[in-house]
């Protein structure tokens, strides 16, 4: 399996909640937008374009979800994305947040692809199943 | 177990994404909102003094959701909670949204309990603990 | 000119910031809420309608805001829009948030009515000038 | 005057609305986000550190906004910010979007130096107004 696509990110005022740490809810906007880079900068595959043009959709269809530890304003974290599995239809993800070494959040999302109009499940578009297996490969030793 | 805490809720233009459904995260932030209107009108504690004045904060440790079919802008839809477990330190709830009769999202979530000084789990304050076990009752033929 | 539209709200947990206070953003979402209300309860114009099959967009062009005195997670306010002009494809608006007798917040917001294909300025749809013709004058004593 | 503070920045699926093109109150949080930015990066004082243990807050008490021109999902747009003025306890920003040569947004904005524990204004910490002196003066050719 691929090690995995990373991004850095500082933790934002406008992430953050009178509580002082990061709304939970804004971490999946974090991991949508980590998803988004690694269309655009690893699959080779143009988000907006998929979204837009293509009115091909992402939704989620299931989310499994640990927080273990809070982030703060101002934190530096790393967020992770590993694929997991790559279906006819749907692609599993996992997300996590770290900090340094530390763990803080760790999720499971599966994706399903669908047609825009019809709001309804479609096969992966053949483009984008050649960059997902391309990117599972990409880390394999035997590919090395 | 009490039958739930139910509000009616319409999708708003700010809930949905480029591809005219609600954005997932939304979601969390509406049922989050359903969590601070039980506590305001039901359980009889307020949200914001328990997390203002009280330092008492509510964050999510755990989540598990499935997304069975999109809502969109203009939806009139149901935003509902029961109560599945009470902790020493922690509640876990059942929160679901619907159309009519259709499920389309169910999602199950840990709550802990915390000093919003230390951002450490305490145990549920015993007015809450309370409040909760009323919550609990008052929706049981035993109790009726 | 019409006495204005008011709706009430409770300042959330969502809208507030590591300030504690509401993240000035979010004023501009719950005043869009407070037009999209506009439409649906008063004009008689469906809002996700008009955006959704109708494709006409309502988007900002001009924003003139004063923010008096901050509000906090929990406070009772109640935001008022009144229709200060009808153009040929724009409107202007004063939009204010109170709590009790204090204004916090006020501002002049000029919308234009664009195709959502094109996103350039067309006339104001007929129903629409209608309604909003109707809601000038109902609050206007010449006319009671 | 300093030609000012700029920054890129990708128009994300979560900034955009069902009209397929920049929520505007999302405007206001990419602003808010380059403010942060510019503290921490230009000005060498840590926002984070200023809202939370300082305990100094920022907040907007007046804003200008002109939307010339949409931007739409995967664009690739730059944020500028120049400081216009410094006052004993406040400070005027104008922050602009571009894309390529096309100015799409210009806003004034003044943001006033507050105590988080009274949310009054209060002077402009000494460091902060000796870093907005050296930003303003980086610029001028006088100085060069």
């Amino acid at each position: 399996m691929n090690p995995g696509f990373v991004r850095q990110r500082l933790i934002r005022f406008s992430d953050c909640d009178p509580a002082g740490i990061v709304f939970f809810p804004q971490l999946f906007v974090m991991f949508n937008g980590l998803v988004e880079d690694w269309f655009n900068e690893e699959l080779g595959i143009g988000y907006a374009e998929l979204i837009g043009p293509r009115r091909v959709g992402l939704p989620t269809v299931a989310l499994q979800t640990e927080f273990r530890a809070v982030s703060r304003h101002g934190d530096a974290v790393a967020l992770a994305l590993k694929l997991l599995r790559i279906g006819s239809r749907s692609i599993e993800l996992s997300l996590a947040l770290r900090a340094g070494e530390e763990l803080r959040v760790s999720s499971r999302q599966t994706l399903v692809t669908t047609s825009l109009d019809t709001h309804r499940a479609i096969a992966i578009p053949e483009d984008l199943r050649a960059a997902l297996l391309r990117f599972q490969e990409s880390g394999d030793p035997a590919h090395a």
